[in-house]
This record gives C-alpha cells, structure tokens and sequence, in this order.
C-alpha cells in the first residue's frame, strides 16, 4: 500500500486555507496535517501552489444529439479535457427521449460512458416526457444514485414539460427526495419572437440573443420557483444568465425558499458583444440560456458573492465552428446551442480570485463543495478532509497561460476565450489518488472513471 | 325639450364633493349649478341625499354558456337588476369559440342583447383562438369600439391561450390600442392539483379553493405582466383575489408598467369560511378565481386605497343553486363557477365607505369613473359633468336594507349576500335622462339601453 | 351683482376634460354648463383655450430671512409673479425661532403678508422647537386654520429637530389633525461632509451636490416614515429630490401608510450639470435638497405618474446672483440656499405634458387640486366646481414663450431655466372672480389677497 | 513533547462533517485523518461523540459598569461558565468613557481580565466619544490587534453617538481596516417613549419591550447600514432581534454591501412573554434591543439559514435578580440591561439543530468559524484545521440536560432558560490543547485564557 504526501502546499477548501500536508492512501485522503507530521513512500512537492480539491462540474453534455448533429466531445474526449482543466468529476445528462422510458435513456448513457471516462461520473436524468410510468421510475433512480432530474421549459416539441407536468415532476420529487434542475426560459413565447425575427429577415447570431429575453428567463425562474414552492418540492435552477432572474431568485431566498442557482463561466465573461461578432463568429457563442449584455456580469458576480447563486458549472457542450455551427448561417435558430467549457472553468474562476470578484474559499465553494453537496457527492468528492476520495488538484497560482484552441484538449476547433490570458494553472491532478495529469503532462487513461451514485441533495436536511 | 333638475343634492364624483344642482337636458348633463342659480321645467328633489354618476360595471356574463348551462340572467334580467342597483353601463363578454372567428362571436352577444337592455352596454371580446385572422379581426373590432380583449391563461381546451397566443395578442393590442384583459391562474397547474384532489376524494365545493391556489393566480399574474413587457402592451388584470397577486402589481406599478386590476365586491366580503358552508351550500360562492381566507381582505382594501388595483366590477355570472350549481354535487370542478353581484356592487361599495375602507370620492372613482376611463367611455360615463350622459343615480346613504334573495332582481335563486344588512340604497336611477328606476319603482323598459362603442384605453399616453 | 360666463373653453380639472362654460358670480363658480345653456352680463371668450383651476402653490418662502439675508420677492412681489404665472394661492412658512413661541412667529409673518398680496394665500408653521408650550401652541394654530408643521431633519443650531422632538410633533398632529412637513435630509452627517469637503478646498457649488448625498436624503425619508409609523400619524416629504427616496415613498405606500410627498420643477427639469456651471453660476443652482445627476429625473416622473409623489410645488426661494448667491463665493456652504420659481410652475408642468411625461389631468391634480386638498384647501380652491371660488385661469396651450429674467416678474436678477422655450402660456387669471391678469396685462393690486386658514388634511378620513 | 489523539468522534467544521482523528501536540492542531492512520502518546476516547471547533462568543459583557451596578460576572467567573458551556474565545468589550481617550479604556480592561481568564480572550472597543484624537486611537488599536469597535445608536448621554460621529468612526474603519459594530436602536425616539410611559405609570418590565419599538431597531438598522454606505465602510449590527431589521439586512445584502447581522440565544429561544411574567419576572429578561414577540423568532431562524444573519454571540450581561434587576422597580427604565448566556450558546444552538432549524455544519459556522473570521481570528480560532489552535470541544449529541440556575457556572441567581430540557452537553473542552473541561469536570484555571491580538475582517478583501 503506497503512501503519498502532497507537501509543502496551501490546502484550501470551501472554509479553510492552512499549510499543510495531504496524506493518500488507497486512493482516499488519509491525513491532513501540519508540514512535518507526516512521512510518506512518496512526495509530491507543492510549495508554492495550492493544494485544492478536484472540481466538481455538475452541469456537462458530452455526445449530446440536439439540432441533427451531436456535441463533439465524447466522453473520451471530454473527461480527458475535464481532467487537464482541473476537474476530477463530472455530472452529465442522460436523456429521456418522449414516448421512452427513464430507464432506456439513462441506459445508454451509461454505455456511451462506460470504460471511456478519464475521471469519475455521475448522471442526471432529463426528463422529457412526465407520466405515471416516469414517475415511477424517478423512484428507482433516486435509488440508484441518478437523484436529479432535469426538465425543461424551452424547447416545446423536444424537451418542453409543460407546468402540470413539472408540477407533477415537482410533487414526485418532494417525495423521494429528488432534486428539480429547471432551464428556466418561457420557450413557448420565445418561439413567436424567433418566429417573427425570422421573418423580418434578422438570422444573424446576434438574434438568438434579442429574441431569448433576459426578462423570458426572469418569468420562467419566478414560474418554476412559485410551482416548487406549490409542490413543497427544492428547485435548482441551471444556467441563469439574466440580472433579472438572479433577483428572483434572491427575492425567494430572502422568503426562505429552499431554491438554488448556477451559473456559468460564459455569463461571467462573455456577452452579447460576442453573440454580435460578424462574419458568423457569433455563432460560437450560441447556447441557451443566451449571452446577455455586460451588465449583467455584475449581477451574476455578487449573486455569488452573496450565495444567492451557489454553483458555477460550465453547460459545456460543445460544437465545433466548420461543420456544425454553420448548420445555423442563415437561420440562428438552427445554430447547434450550446459552448465549450469544461476545461477552462478551473481557471476562469481562479481569475475571478485574481480579479477580485471572489475569495479564494468561495473559489472552491461554487465550483467543488457546492456543486458536490448540491448533488450528493459530500464528502467523498468537493473537499481535502480524510475519508474523501483523493481527487486533488495542485495548482499554480503564479503561472500565466492563454486559452486557445491550439492548446486546448476539448475536441472542438475554436476557443470561446481565445487569447483571453489568464493567471494560474492546473500542474498535477489526481483522481482517487492516481495521477491524471502530472506536471502538465497527461497520464490518465480512458475507464479509469467509474461511475458514481450520488446521495440525495445534502442542502436538504 | 324638457329641462330636469335634480335639486339640492351632494354631487360627488371621483374628484369633487359639492352641494350642487345638476340640469339634465337631452339626455345629457346640460349644466351643475350652484343651488338656486338654475330653473327647469321638472325638478327632482335630492335634498338630504347622493347625486352620483351611474356604476359602471366592466365584467358582467349574461346568459353565458358554461359548464353546460348558461349564466340565469339574460341581458334583460341582468340589466333590470343592474339598474336596480345603480349600475347604468356593463361591459359584458362576448365570446369567441375554439375555430370560430371573433366577428361570429360577437354577433352572437349583439343579438342577445340588442333591444333587450334596459340600460346601455358595451362589450369586450374573448378571444380563445389567436391566430392570423383573430389578429387581423382585432383591429376591425377596435374600429368598431370593441377595444378590449379578454384571455384566459385558465380553462384549457376552452378558454385558455398558451403564453405564445397571449404575446401574439399583447403585440396586436400594442399596435391597434387594445387593452389585454386577462384571467390570471396557471390552468394547467391547477388542473393536475384538481384531479389529485377528487381522486384523493375531496369532492366538495371548498377544495375548489384549496386547487386554485393563491399563489398561481400570484404565478400567472406575474407571467402575464412580463408577457406585456416584453410586448410593450399594457394590461388589465382581472378578478384579482389573492394577496400576492396584488403584490405582483403593485411591484409591476413601481415599476413604471402600465399595468391595471380589477377586483370584486366577492372577494372584498365573502372568503374561504363561506366555501366551506356545509350541505353543499359552498357551490354557491364557487367562482374563479375564487375565495382566499379573510386576511386576503385587508390587502384589496389597501390595493383599492392605493390605486394598485383601480376597478371593482361584478363578473356577475349568475347560477341557480337548485338545478345549476348542483350539477356539481360529488365532483367540485362540475360546479358552474360564477356568482351574481351586478346588483349588489353600488351599495356594498358604499358599505366600505361607511366602514371607513374608502372615501366617497374613491367610491365613485373605482366604481364609475375609473372603469370608464379604463374601457374608452370617459367622459360620456362614469362622472357628471356638462356634455356628459345623463347617467345619474339619486342614492340616500342613510337608508338601511337587507340583501336577499327574496328582494333582489337577479333572476337566481340565492343571494351571494342573504341576510347581509347595509346603509345605503338607491332611490331613483337616470339613464341618459330617462328614468329607469323612480322613487325605488322600476319605471325602465328593455331596449332603452344601446350599444355603446367605446375608445381605446384612457390611461396610456 | 354681476355674472361673467367663462365661454367656449376646455375646462381641465382632476378628473374631467370638458368643453363647457364657467359661470361665475360673487367671486365663486356658479355653474359649469354645456355651451349655450347659460348667458351672463359679461363674457370672456376662451375659445381654443384651456380653462384650469388657479395654481395652488403649497411650498413658498416669500421674505424668508436665511444665511444673513432675505428672500428677495416680498408677498408683493412674488404674489405678483405667481399671479401672472398662473398661480392664485400660496402656501408660505411661518417660522419660529428657537427659544420663541410659535404664535410670536405666525403673528410676524401675518404682518409681512397682510395688504400686501394679490391672491390668496395661507401659511405653514416651521416648528424649531418642539417642547410642552409649543405642542400646546399647535393645536391652537390647528383651529385657526394653520394646519401644517414643517420640521427639518437639517440645519443643526437653526431649524434643525432631533428624532424625539419629531416623534412628539407627530404625536401631537396625529391627535390634533396637523399634518408634519418634513425637510427629510440628514443634517447631522451632511454637516460632517461639508466641512470635510471644505477642508480639502471643495469650496465650488457643485460641491454643495456632492455633499448633500442622495442617499442621505433616503436615509432621512426613511427614518421620517418610521418616526412617523411610530406615532401613528401621517408624513409629507417635502423637495423630494433623490429616486432612492422616491423609492422610500413607494416603498411605505406599498405597506399602506398615509405617507405622501412632493417634489418641485427644479429636480424634473435641472440637474447637477446646473450646479456644475463654470464662474460661479452653479450657484444659481443651489438649494437643499439639491439638484441630482440627470438620471433621477426619470424616475421622478415615474413617481408623480404613478402618485408615489403626489404635489409639484415650487420651494420658490430667491435669492439674486449678485448680492445674495456671491456670499458664498469660495464656501459653497455660505451660499444662500433657494431658487426662484413660483412664476414658472404651471408653464414648465404644462410642458411635461407637451412632453408626454403626464396627462392634462394629472397636471391639474399635482399643481392644484392635490396641493388644496393635501392642505385643507378643497372645495374652495384646486377645482372648477360649483360652489369654490373663482381661482380661474385662461391658458394659451399653443402659445410659445422664452422663460428669461428679462421679462419674468419674480424680483430676482436670474431665471433658473433662462432661455428655455416652453408651449403654453397664461392668458387670464381670476382671483376669486377678480381678473389679476387680463390678457397678459397686470389688473391686480396688493392687498386683493387674503389669508385663507385651511382645514385638516383631506386625504386622511 | 506529548501528542494527544482525539478518537473515533465525527468532527464537524463550518463545511465538513468527518469522521477522523484529531492529533494534537504544542496546543495546535497537527493533523486530521482518518482513523487508524496515527498513533499518539495519549488517547482521548470520542466514539460516538461530536468533535467540534471551541465555541467563539463574540459579544461578552464581563464586569460591564452598567446603571450603577455591575455585570456579575468577573472574567474569572465569566470564561469559567463559557468554558463549561464549550465556548473557548470570547471578545469582550473595553469601554471608553465620555471624555476619556480609547488608550484609557482598553488598559483598565486589560487589567480586568489578564491572569483572570480561563480561555483565551480578545477586545472590541465601545467609543463613545469620537473626536480627533479617538479617531487616531482607533489606527493604533487595530495595529495592536484590536479591531472593531462598537457604536450606540441608543443610550443619549451614555454611550451615545450622533450620526455625525457615527459617519466620522465609520470613515475611519473603511481607512484602518476596522470594523464597526452597531447598536442599532433609535435611542432619542425610544427616550420619549420612555418618559411617556413612565408618566403613564407603565413601570411593569414588560414596558420596556413595548417602548424600544421593532420599527425604531428596523430604523436604525437602515440608518447605520446608509451611513455605513455614504463612509464605504463595512458593517456588523448586534443583537439583531426585529424581523422588521433582519429584512433591512437583507436589503442591503441583497444590493450587494458588505453588512453583517448578529443575532442572541435569547431572541431565538425567548420572547415578550417571558417579559410579562408577573411578580417583576420579566426584569431578568430585561436587555436591549429587547426580546420581541414569538413571531419573529422563525424570522431569525430563517435569517440565519439564508445568511442574512451570520452569528449567533451571547451579549452575555448578568446581573441578579436579587440586588441589582431589582434596581428597576416601579421603573422598568432603571433595571440594569442584560441577560446570562456565555455557558448556554453552544447547547442551545445544538437544541436548534436537534429541532431542525439549523444543520450542524451551519451550528458550528454560526457559533465558531464565522464569528472568528469576522474578527480576524481565523484560522486560529474557529476551526479544527492543521495549525489551528487546539481549541476543541468533544460534545456528546445524545445527552440530555435541564438548564438551571442550580448547576450553572455563571455567577448569577437566575438562568434565563430555568427548566428548558435540551438535547447535547459538552463533555470536555480543550484550550490551546489544555484540558479546561474533563468528562464535565472542571480542569482549568484563571490564567490560562490569554489575549489575542487579531487580524481585521476576514470577509472584506
């Protein structure tokens, strides 16, 4: 049984920073303890970095079919991306095609994953299609560790529920202590305005962004939250975007309401700016909830501040500029949605530590404590404390690089951060601890991940 | 020409009380007058009494189909009684059916009321089928002094649009000046809640108030005002009953939107206590929205004393409680919703003025002056004032009655208020100069009322 | 006894538009009339003309004695220029001194106005010193007619009362029927500002904005509600200047308190580039609460629209540039505190509506029948109704002018809007029948107006 | 050197929840891990028990001089009781007099506590005097490891500050680092009321809850928080107990200032019936801002759970029944302020995590972790991290005590809990490493407790 010291590092967890060492034994974190306590078979020296753990992205779609086309990184591929990018799990989401079962969606799920994932997995169900039988089978799944479930109020004809069927979905929850993941935008009076811009001849990218209005996303967040709040039923809203909708958020909050909110990185540093970039390049900036005005990335950043946002996970989903965008020149709508992420969330967010938007705890709070409790992986994943699972990550606080797509892993060919330079770098990454990257070199292999059940939502008591 | 002055009263309106002699002529106020400045060939002595503008009451159902019957008052019952009451204007519904055009519907109402009325009426259309051709109906309609719209984000597969009809409308009435009425509860989200609740058994009447939560009527209030946002249109919503709803427009009217609500003299007196009457009794106060406890009382007051709800009108739709309601024994969502008040509203009305909820003045304002000016009738209704419809009510507000059944001119066999005693009663009724109700006698006839087009809304620009 | 029918114009009041005619006789309205119903000895034709209420003026400071100087309009001559502005009653502040009765004061600003004024005029009683006699003196003044208190939350040492001796006015007037006037700053902290400001050489006028922060005047509105929740009594905010404190009104308004405020032109139509004007002449600009960045002004709007604000007076308080401001030449804080206006109210109100801020009606309701209703004035002035006196004016809507010290009549060496055009101008002014104005011509004389004592608040029942 | 291992218990911390072993050695923390994993000289058994962070009360009244008597608790008798209740940090507060410098105060409370206290103590400094040379004291202080300092918004003439004052302190914490801490009452307003009720002859103890009115904290608590705004500074409001101030704290947090909120035991557990107990009861509940009715306890639990309230301290303030509440006889105003609590903080929150108001992760934030990073004694005080000081309370979830003035340890004749029956009791308590209690045997001695100089706020950066 090998012994491993991580040493000489600054641990920082969602509520302590403390130098200290990190002892691993059989994958798990065995000790923490003050610099010379502890001897090992092995050192790994971390002076001068940080010593965090793994992050936790609880909001990714690798292989997705949507629009005719498929998200470009498989699982192979974007675990391997997730694990340079300094996050050791990943909660992506089966889904439920209507007319089919839970079961047959989550069921391929598990195959498109199964032995090809370089870090440790869990699973969401989307549920597309509420009934009796669907609501059974939540039951089963909650049991089985898939304790989330996603349901849609975009999208009508594909992955659309309409209020009685969340309402239902909210209800079943309330009882097996699932947890409702809402995209929260009015779908169904979105489709009039993409409709009607399409017919006054506006199909550059730009429009995706006029046409999903901020305050659509606000409405369908207040919505979903008074339906929660009926049913008895948490609410985790995924992806919010719009000024407004973290107000609704943060008003139901202040009454208590058991109601939580991600956000992600695009929303903090991209804009509608971008969505207006010519020549089509806006189309890299497709996904939905939209891009909205810099503004709102005030909002967004105090929102976490505050914990009326808890969670930054990325949506990443991404869809490669020549070959798939460009289904969409033309028409925006038929612009795949969605944006690549899942690499670079780690960092991002780490310069928002830099830039001063948020401490070094809330750094790894939003990004791997919340998202790990959120969903039911606590402890075992989201911190350093003996009995967790030994995904660490060092970190270099000090070192520069600039996103690219010439250096990215992701399997996508363009960055939505292109030559955005950035301060800190993933150096050596372990996942249950074995070595995934190390010293910026990858060593990880695809089946090393495992699937992992999850426990119900752990901000419930 | 006969020249009438009605002598020695206290004329009010929405903003002035003054000791004034009133000069009718050709059907119209011909002057106000000082006492003793002005003669006339009759005079009528108000010596001791109100001379008030006639009600206006802007949400009356006669002879609606619903449920499978039709409301029991046909436009010559119901506008007896409105005059009996004091209300010398409705506004009542003219229906659209599903595939049907507006044009049809509406013909339909010209033809059941058209020589029947005893006092003048208008009327809005309900629009259940938005599509290209309702759109286009809208803007005749608008031309011929229909100028208001009515949707249902309730009654699915009856009345109710879908948030994509109801922002295609907002957008017409944005353009052609049309004033959005709307029916705010999330259909869709009661109706599961109401089959949970028979087939938990709960069959009788006071579960329809349990189903139709404060908080979806809340919900859908606070849709529909973003809807009108996002459409640059403003809104009119009505039968406000819940606390919360009137928070969303409150909020809304902090805002800047123009946004309105209306409430009813049923949710002002009556509440979930009178829902739960025993054998049944409760299908009499079934309506929709409906009852809230008691202390949603207090917060319509106060909505009314601050202008965040600016109308009370009836939705007067009457159903027997022997051979209607009943149809509902067993099964609560088979009950005919509605409720007669088009007699009731003037005096209850002037019962929160003795009681000290409102002033005089904001009596004849939300009751007569505001619905007028809300619906495009302003000033020829709704005030007294020289050019104006000699539209007068001579009301004594010392005189004591009892409101029941037995007295009551509804053609329906119960009163929403049996038994209630109240200061205050209506002597003699004018209309358009014509005496309708005198001395307490009835003295109209069906056919002096007409049809009456009305303006766009008085409350924009 | 001579009648004088008002012929052919647009009669505007709070509530009605109406093409009638105004008779008039023994100074009062006599009759509003369709035209042609009625004849008269004397006729003055307005055709194609408004016919509105007198202006009420409810916030004046004529010879006010401030900074070591006196307001430079005496009662003659700004009764004279509110006159030929439209205005045909002020409101002005008696002062007690601290250490001096209330009485002493009233008696000494009875005696500056009495045979001196050409319209009516009232007064308010400036208490700076709350103690046993002087609350007994309240409700003296109560019953001869004074029944309105200011109070300042500013100027420690001069008007200045700390928050018990507020607490114990408001206790008083919400037992005597007074209605406390609040100057809602926070003096104590400004004061603090000052001085720092003026110890690192911030000695311009636009200091005198930077200082007097907006969200110090929020904090003392809110504290005014507060106090005034506390006592059970009900609150007028004078200068209302900031939205943070509009926001403060609305918010109490929501909560149903009897809490209303006033804002005047110089915070609709100036801003702090005013106060930022190069030599000296921001200080033409300066008074408290001070002019706010351009933004607020929007939002004031908002409040008067939506009766969050429900006066629009003048704070008319001049001092000449030359004189009186240059006092404080390198000490903003010695410049006396006060802008002219009371001629160019109901012009730059009209102008709003010309500019589509508020309607012909709600101009009336702010400018003249709110101001005579909030101060016990009503019937008598603020309407056209049978019965009030005869405060009339003629108004050109289509007439243009250039407001300018050249041919205003204020006594004052600046006009605050200098060269501004405006549309709409006063034609004739009636003073209780007397024409003051005559077709732009001065007919007035010292001494036609007379001390009018007011009843108690009309808004409160 | 000894190492001491903590075994087998389940160590909570602000975010873990772990089970693990603790070694101590040289009074800190040298390591956490798994169990099994080390070995140590000596062994405490913790099967079964909690292993817990000692308790930091950051708002203590030892000795407190207070209307004419003292607080009867020395800071021998003081730490001793909060050691015995798990608390291992308290703060103090060092009081200026009026006239006297800062310098002055702290070192006579110096003196009162060095070689007195049983844990390990720090200071806030109450000025009350702000002035030129206090303003400079303050810089010195935080220098020294003092670094907040406490302000009254009540008590006129005690330790009363203006707002001037108030503006000035805060200006010079958003300078030095400090941080102020607010009393936040309006104590002029409460003043009259007061003297009011006195007058009335209201002297029965449950007056003094009817006089410092909810609204006038809810004041205050606004005033201190604009204030707070105008000097960028930020803000630590004590002894919230008025739901009316937590929702003016979430206002302002909500708007993203970085303002904090401190409730007490007693506004959580106690209410306006225990001020109304008879035979002059009431007095021992006698403090201020005073308990408030039960209503608004859910409000501050909710606070608590939504982080609009950071911190739970005692404001612990003991002074007898007998000899000293009785002072206050026939004068509610003269019983001396303040309530026992430094020993029955810890056990009282368990209770609330016992009945679901609170998880344990936020027991121990509340109570340990947050109240040492707002004070800047993180990471030495709060958590159980390596290098942290071993302050470590082995609590037994499942034992079960009644709270009684017989077996307390605080020196007063009265607990304000009497009788109360709650889950969980600290078993022993380690300081620095130091048994101070053992298996509920007292082990500690005066002197042990040293003063801790500390960092300034550790959530501004």
């Amino acid at each position: 049984m090998t012994r491993t010291l991580i040493h000489g590092g600054l641990v920082i967890t969602a509520s302590d920073e403390v130098h200290a060492d990190v002892l691993i034994e059989d994958g798990r974190i065995a000790a923490l303890a003050a610099p010379g306590v502890l001897t090992a078979d092995r050192t790994i020296d971390a002076t001068g970095k940080y010593v965090i753990p793994g992050g936790v992205d609880a909001h990714t779609h690798m292989e997705l079919p949507f629009g005719g086309t498929f998200a470009s990184d498989t699982f192979e591929t974007g675990t391997r991306a997730a694990a340079w990018g300094g996050t050791t799990t990943i909660i992506d989401f089966a889904v439920q095609s209507v007319g089919h079962g839970l079961r047959e969606g989550l069921d391929a799920w598990h195959a498109k994953a199964e032995g090809n994932c370089a870090i440790d997995y869990g699973f969401h169900m989307i549920v597309s299609d509420v009934n009796e039988d669907t609501l059974k089978e939540m039951d089963l799944l909650v049991e089985e560790g898939v304790t989330s479930f996603k349901q849609f109020m975009a999208y009508p004809g594909v992955f659309y529920s309409d209020d009685g069927q969340i309402l239902r979905a909210m209800q079943r929850s309330a009882d097996n202590g699932g947890l409702i993941m809402m995209h929260a935008e009015n779908g169904i009076a979105i489709d009039v305005l993409v409709e009607q811009a399409l017919a006054r001849g506006e199909t550059d990218p730009r429009y995706h962004g006029e046409v999903r209005k901020a305050l659509l996303e606000a409405e369908a967040t207040h919505r979903a939250i008074r339906l929660a709040q009926v049913a008895g039923a948490p609410l985790y809203v995924v992806h919010v975007s719009a000024m407004e909708a973290v107000a609704e958020l943060a008003r139901a909050r202040d009454e208590g309401l058991p109601v939580f909110g991600e956000t992600c990185p695009q929303y903090l540093f991209l804009s509608t700016d971008n969505l207006a970039e010519p020549d089509f390049e806006g189309a890299k900036y497709v996904c939905s909830t939209p891009l909205r005005p810099r503004e709102h990335q005030a909002k967004l950043w105090q929102g976490l501040r505050t914990n009326d946002l808890q969670v930054v996970s990325t949506d990443h989903c991404p869809f490669c500029f020549t070959g798939q965008k460009d289904l969409g020149r033309g028409d925006f709508s038929k612009i795949p949605n969605g944006l690549p992420g899942v690499e670079n969330r780690m960092d991002l967010l780490h310069q928002a530590v830099v830039d001063g938007h948020i401490s070094r705890r809330r750094w790894i709070e939003i990004a791997c404590a919340t998202p790990a409790r959120m969903f039911g992986l606590y402890p075992k994943k989201g911190t350093i404390a003996p009995g967790a699972d030994a995904d660490v990550v060092i970190y270099d606080p000090h070192a520069e690089q600039v996103l690219s797509a010439e250096t990215h892993h992701m399997n996508v060919d363009y960055s939505a951060y292109e030559g955005r330079r950035v301060t800190g770098r993933v150096e050596t990454v372990l996942s249950r601890g074995v070595p995934v990257v190390t010293e910026r070199e990858y060593t990880g292999h695809a089946g090393h991940g495992v699937f992992t059940p999850r426990s119900t939502c752990q901000y419930l008591n």
